[in-house]
């Protein structure tokens, strides 16, 4: 055991990053630019600050600055649960026999108990700032809803989220949560908008969607003055808020000398895993550095390994703008995993470009080898992962016995995203062997690509 | 805002304490001896060695040495979870309006959701170390016994737990964290032991307690060859290990030479105040500082504002030693509050001493002004208490608020003992106002009192 690296690397107060990094800054090709899908054109500041504020509508279209400054009181609220720790996963090594490093970087440290909370409190800090009263959103998992709670409650805005119905069920400690913040929630699909109500009618069984959710959240918000739309993932400005991660994890690792060899993240709509690796990308992208990127996914919403690289809506209702990424079809209804935060059908643009380009590679894990995954760290790291952030622990784990066939000593960075306090009934089925490991047919996808705007020429 | 001291002081991993601080050493009156019933002559190592292991007998009955080496295996355990933050309070000191400075010492970023945890991986340390293959113990709130778990699936040992009822059924989800870490859980009481089956027949609709879940886990320690019985608070050995706590706390402050003058922790057993406070009152002791110390306590199981100080039994099946401490009377069953880890009817031996000495206080709280104060931390620190925590919490905004109208500019400093994630169904009931404020009468404590065994020479 080298005793040089302490098992958890925290920054100084003083040394958590002044400056988001903005990706797409450093792309040689930049992800393509939502369109509106009335015109095909692509989204003007002004089309897009009537569902967003605008100073993060600005950021959205940002593809020149790479490092935006984040506002002294977004640092002050950061400094309450940040830095977050780096963690040498020592026991987890010794546990796997490897001579692999393994590291993680920790954002469960705080009540939303995820990442979430780094975009959280800056989209809703640029709407107080824009003298809002309110904002809307959805939540999938959950951790999104409580996250955007707490900044709500923090800067005292009202805060309505609509959660996908099959987490709605599966956590009802989850709505309590974001009540004890003052929040007002709703399961999705909803009988309060329009989109809500003809998705009910067509499927009354749905276990909801994440797009489907954001449908009803854009809706709202265009009926609520003072209200604006937030949005937890796919969004480039939620990388851009997210880079936090990578950048307090590479002067971590800077610190101690360490270079991983691999980085690792779920991938939903890819918020959490472009923020970790984007500060890694920079120095890929400019030559300095090599990394082998693995985003891992559900097999059950294989958006990067088995969707399409086409425009699509970001949400099921259709109101949103289009944008190129790989997606599953906006139509796509993935089945009720555990990973609430993964089922989504799209991918965030800059991301797939980068995929589309080779930068990041993607593979797909079944329900129980994650919470296989899962249940090991929890005994040898202490710490109950969430189900999504499941998926990077799988994946890491992987990688570390590939090095103990191999005997290479490389070195894994991956995203712990969370806590898996608030999914007690997954791991129940997991103990109870009630768990189902679906993976959709290509006909089940054919069915998603169905969705798919006609949209020939581009 | 001072910016000279960080929102979190953090130690380096090598300041995290090596030894122990055993506060008895330092006490002018010793804490009573436990005693033999049977005999009403002090227990002996061997005696204790029954149920406990002989390490942990050893420190239970050692009244003489200050500090106590941490085994190394136990040392490199905490590394994956301490140190803790020592926060500062910035956000509820300006919600407050106060000029008084509120610190406190979280716990609760680990699995376990609690400080917990500082103990179970000592006594399961100590249980391997002898050759043992399990242990058995009870659980209020569950954090007890999910620390447990988490101690011995990382040890390989089995691990048996008795639940409080009303606590098994408030919190379904804690059992499945246990269950996911490989322990076996039972709610208390049961019909798995003698005593349980009692009680069950002469309380059918028992809500259960700790002192009958102790009875339990003792029973089937007996009756089990190769374990042996582990306790989370009340013991001093408990509060020796808890030390780790207030000798963090006192080291964080001293980096940037600051000085307590309050130090509040809630008590139901009195292993969190013990541990927060003790380094700081062996200060007080020693005659070097002087500090106001404040128990809080639920009005609802008022041990040390409404109990005795006599000798009693620590269990409800009145099969362990008796302890001299204040006391409800071990027949005592509290009201199903939502602070399961306060529900008991004593008070560790060596903090009922300080109490008799004058050298702490004692306040009690009610229910919904304790969750409403939970509330309001949550809302402006961010961080969800546990119910238990939160009875600091609310002393901690007393104190603040009278420094508002002395306009003194007093420091703060209370146990934030964990994290309320599992106490969800409380928070529901306090929002749909459905939270009763159950304080026992002088005759409901009478009926306590009239189990307290019959000792006239003690």
């Amino acid at each position: 055991m080298e005793t040089a690296i302490p098992y958890k690397i925290y920054l100084d107060e003083d040394e958590i990053p002044k400056q988001w990094y903005n990706l797409r800054a450093d792309m040689k090709n930049k992800p393509a630019p939502l369109l509106n899908p009335g015109t095909l054109e692509p989204m003007t500041l002004e089309e897009l600050s009537v569902v967003f504020c605008e100073e993060l509508a600005k950021q959205e279209l940002d593809d020149e600055n790479p490092f935006i400054d984040i506002p002294q009181e977004i640092q002050d609220f950061y400094k309450m649960y940040r830095p977050s720790p780096l963690t040498r996963a020592y026991c987890l090594e010794k546990k796997l026999d490897t001579p692999a490093q393994i590291y993680y970087k920790f954002e469960g440290n705080n009540t939303s108990g995820s990442h979430k909370l780094n975009s959280a409190i800056a989209q809703v800090y640029y709407a107080k700032n824009q003298g809002l009263i309110g904002v809307t959103t959805e939540t999938g998992a959950g951790q999104w809803g409580t996250a955007v709670s707490m900044a709500c409650a923090y800067l005292e805005l009202t805060c309505k989220v609509f959660m996908v119905k099959c987490s709605y069920e599966q956590k009802p400690f989850r709505r309590e949560v974001m009540r004890t913040y003052g929040a007002q929630v709703s399961p999705s699909p909803s009988t309060e908008t329009v989109v809500g109500r003809k998705i009910l009618e067509e499927h009354p069984d749905t276990n909801g969607s994440l797009g489907c959710a954001i449908s009803e959240a854009v809706e709202m918000t265009l009926d609520s003055p003072g209200y604006r739309y937030i949005l937890g993932s796919v969004l480039n400005q939620v990388l851009l808020h997210q880079s936090i991660i990578g950048l307090e994890a590479k002067a971590a690792m800077d610190k101690y000398n360490i270079k991983p060899d691999i980085i690792i993240g779920c991938a939903g709509g890819g918020s959490n895993l472009g923020g970790l690796m984007g500060p890694f990308m920079r120095e890929k992208l400019l030559g300095n550095e090599d990394y082998k990127f693995i985003a891992v996914e559900p097999a059950s919403c294989p958006s990067l390994t088995r969707g399409k690289y086409v425009y699509d809506f970001c949400d099921t209702g259709m109101v949103t703008p289009l944008a190129k990424m790989y997606t599953l079809g906006n139509g796509f209804i993935p089945s009720a995993i555990h990973a609430g935060g993964l089922r989504y059908h799209g991918m965030n643009p800059a991301l797939s470009q980068l995929y589309a380009d080779g930068l990041i590679e993607a593979v797909s894990a079944k329900q129980t080898e994650i919470f296989e995954a899962a249940e090991l760290f929890a005994r040898t790291e202490g710490t109950l992962p969430a189900p999504e952030s499941a998926h990077a622990i799988k994946v890491a784990i992987d990688e570390a016995l590939k090095c103990k066939e191999t005997g290479e000593s490389k070195i894994i960075l991956f995203g712990l995203t969370g806590t898996g306090y608030f999914d007690m009934q997954a791991y129940e089925k997991f103990h109870d062997h009630k768990m189902e490991n679906y993976v959709p047919t290509d006909a089940d996808l054919e069915v998603g690509f169905q969705s798919l705007p006609d949209l020939p020429n581009l």
